[in-house]
């Protein structure tokens, strides 16, 4: 493993598409626009996966899987959610292939066109609803709390390795409410589960709040978000959840019979975070080293690399060495040993270091004399040599403590990157120098987000839930406003 | 829940549908072919999932995630494989729609024609061939032992829900080796852990051996299966694990440096199981009073029944269920107390028993005042009541006897339902009558295997691994044999 790639002030773009191939977590695939997801990226996002799945379920979620393939004709049925989603969309006209005439290869059999094409689903909102229609005839049947993993596909000119690509692997919610109330309380419900995630799991620090119109997904009535900031200044959006009042219901004709004996049409929200969190963790802390993993999401948390230089020395240092890799996976821990004598331990240190291992443990023939090993943190390149002796719950807590200085660092970041902008030409400012979150007065007007967006490419992140109310003037038009809301420049 | 449908012996085909459905496993979609997988038979998946994840891992494989589109030109590029393969296929040929001219709803873009088709993955060596030609340049980079989850399309004429849809739910190994031994020995390790799963998990004994030229994969040098036998005497392949020889590397230009430093093709083996496992967990157990599961894999495994006129007396009964609750979730048993007073006792136990769950407790005002519970087995029937004192202990002992008595009265089954035969009259009275694994002599040829075929619908399931040599002759041409094989008609 070279370390040829730029540093993030050199090219941030290039140290971040670098990083995601050099350390094996992805690579762009033969398909335009897809990615093969590698074995080590792949057991980060397995990690991500039992995480959220088990907050799901502790939620009252169930999992279940719905069709691929949805029907053309699905789309044109909610209005806003056609524009949104019927477009850069891959469509199968054909379900058959046959030999080509001239004997080489093959080619699309033209007798064997689809009656209605079928669309390779971005989002399953119209075919859940669809079937959803079928399982609810009572306020007994509700609510439905149901969620999908699965693949999607948008036909995306522009792809980047998990941040933007055609094909992606996501969770989406779906779920049936009898009330407006209840269903807004479940769109929050799963916002928080979320930022709770994001915190806790992924050591990422956002904000939350709703879109504005001009964000919101195609077909909600209010959209909820967080939104990280990545080390570049600049927002990504690590999930969303939508309260989609009565619309899915009215376009695939819901209803159900409430308690009061009225048929009434169904409430819902919908929810989903992709493997475009893949891309927010490895921004958030990653450094010019290499990638930097918090511990909770690490698929190996501790390695141990013995220093020998020769069979006997690796013997005596496995036979201390086999013992602690147990006691610490008995604590739950992921340890590789990795006593191959292929590689030189500088060259084991440049690679975990690389891979963004949170803790590394070397041990030489010295340590054991002295009964000792050193310990290296990933989070600081801090090393320490410590005495074998209760070494495993030193280990335990110090994985604790860098998941929770990774937080707490990307959390300052976020606090000397976020400013308060009361003119037009210091919001530009701030946006060509640091970047970063921008609190500012926005008059409300579509108008005046489209002009601001025009000029800078900075949006409308998010209207923070709880917004103190502040009146004010516009950064932009200088008209009255009722409160601030976080602009940026985003992913 | 009505038990309107009708038994085995009235109709073994709609006994099957009927239960799918009815249990809330899954239903047909509006897209032809493919399924909606409810919540109660996606928790089954999922536990299938989760224990055979966990055997990969222990086997030393990883998981990854390759593009669910294929270009086209990669089936035309391994012969045998784009005969078997690129035939029944979703072709995508469009990333765009449009707005339709008429205002109303949306049109395929003809402007937004692909180049090149894209295929939607029947199965991915193809694609996963080509991409490992850039991982493979040295044997230092072997083996590659890489899983995937994933759902892949074939666009089948006639479906059954989980035993032939045209999307469906699978893994796929994909394993790549220095030599042709190893490649061997992975395709039947992996032949031993699908049928370790079936029997230990799945609770379905099953025959291991390999198929005739006839019935290989397309690509395969040798294909390994396990077969199982349902109630209504057809078999049904539960799993596949191919030796892919040099086939696939050959095909996608795949070679490494030796340790003697010679330039060689990579050996390959492929393998997999897929929803189709549902049918055959539901065909081998289930009974004409509904769905039966073997406790590993059932999702409820116990459900508590009370039985209370007034809240008074719910509330001492569930004084003393809701430390058994917790005490039997602390063993790792999945409960649901089913408290609700919207449904009667009996409406309950008719549901549960309709939806397989194996252990049944039952718990009365009489029981508080004597100190026991009614315990019912899914399995038997049988009804018993216990004293409450060790009930836990009991109880999962209970499981691990309802796991063992299924496997054991599958076993039984199958064995009577084994014949040798020896005459083509018998050949055809036991497939028309009690149908069956018929192991009978065969000469070997692929023109008596298509006449038997074609007069019987019998086909060769497997050639038993360790098949006894045993000299004969052929039950339908009566040339000489050197062994039997084992033939029935099959799902």
């Amino acid at each position: 493993m070279a370390k040829d790639f730029p540093t993030r002030s050199e090219n941030y773009s290039q140290w971040y598409n670098d990083l995601v191939i050099k350390a094996d977590l992805a690579e762009p695939s033969p398909v335009r626009g897809c990615m093969v997801i590698k074995p080590y990226g792949y057991a980060i996002w397995e990690k991500i996966q039992a995480a959220l799945d088990k907050m799901f379920k502790d939620t009252g979620h169930s999992n279940a899987y719905f069709p691929l393939f949805i029907p053309k004709s699905f789309f044109s049925r909610e209005a806003s959610h056609v524009e949104g989603f019927a477009k850069e969309c891959a469509v199968v006209t054909h379900y058959r292939l046959k030999a080509a005439p001239d004997g080489k290869g093959v080619i699309v059999d033209e007798d064997a066109r689809l009656e209605e094409e079928l669309i390779v689903r971005p989002t399953s909102e119209t075919i859940i609803w669809d079937t959803y229609r079928n399982w609810i005839k009572s306020y007994r049947d509700l609510p439905i709390l149901i969620n999908q993993w699965a693949n999607v596909v948008r036909w995306e000119m522009r792809t980047r390795l998990f941040l933007r690509t055609t094909e992606f692997l996501w969770q989406e919610g779906h779920t049936a409410h009898a009330t407006k109330e209840e269903a807004i309380r479940e769109a929050e419900t799963m916002l928080n589960v979320y930022a709770s995630f994001a915190e806790n799991w992924m050591a990422i620090p956002v904000l939350k709040g709703t879109k504005s119109p001009a964000e919101r997904f195609a077909g909600a009535i209010d959209t909820y978000a967080i939104e990280a900031l990545m080390q570049d200044g600049k927002a990504l959006q690590a999930g969303t959840s939508h309260f989609l009042g009565e619309n899915f219901a009215k376009a695939f004709d819901v209803k159900f019979l409430s308690k009061e004996n009225q048929l009434e049409y169904v409430w819902a929200t919908s929810w989903g975070v992709s493997t475009r969190l893949m891309g927010a963790l490895i921004m958030s802390h990653s450094d010019d080293n290499g990638l930097v993993l918090p511990p909770k999401l690490a698929p190996i948390q501790v390695v141990i690399v013995p220093v020998f230089k020769n069979p006997e020395q690796l013997n005596l240092i496995s036979e201390k060495v086999l013992p602690l890799k147990k006691a610490l996976e008995a604590k739950g821990i992921s340890v590789k040993y990795d006593d191959r004598d292929t590689q030189k331990p500088g060259w084991k240190f440049a690679e975990y270091e690389f891979k963004g291992v949170p803790v590394r443990i070397t041990i030489g023939p010295r340590d054991i004399e002295q009964g000792t090993v050193e310990i290296a943190r990933r989070d600081t390149l801090e090393k320490e040599t410590f005495q074998m002796t209760d070494i495993e719950n030193k280990i335990v807590h110090l994985l604790y403590q860098i998941q929770a200085n990774l937080y707490n660092k990307a959390l300052d970041f976020r606090e000397n990157n976020t400013f308060r902008v009361d003119s037009w030409d210091e919001f530009k400012r701030v946006l060509d120098t640091t970047g970063g979150f921008i609190a500012a007065h926005w008059d409300g007007t579509p108008e005046t987000e489209e002009k601001i967006k025009e000029e800078t490419k900075a949006t409308i992140r998010v209207i923070p839930l709880n917004n103190p109310p502040e009146k004010g003037k516009c950064v932009y038009s200088g008209n009255p406003s009722e409160g601030r809301v976080i602009f940026a420049r985003a992913y």
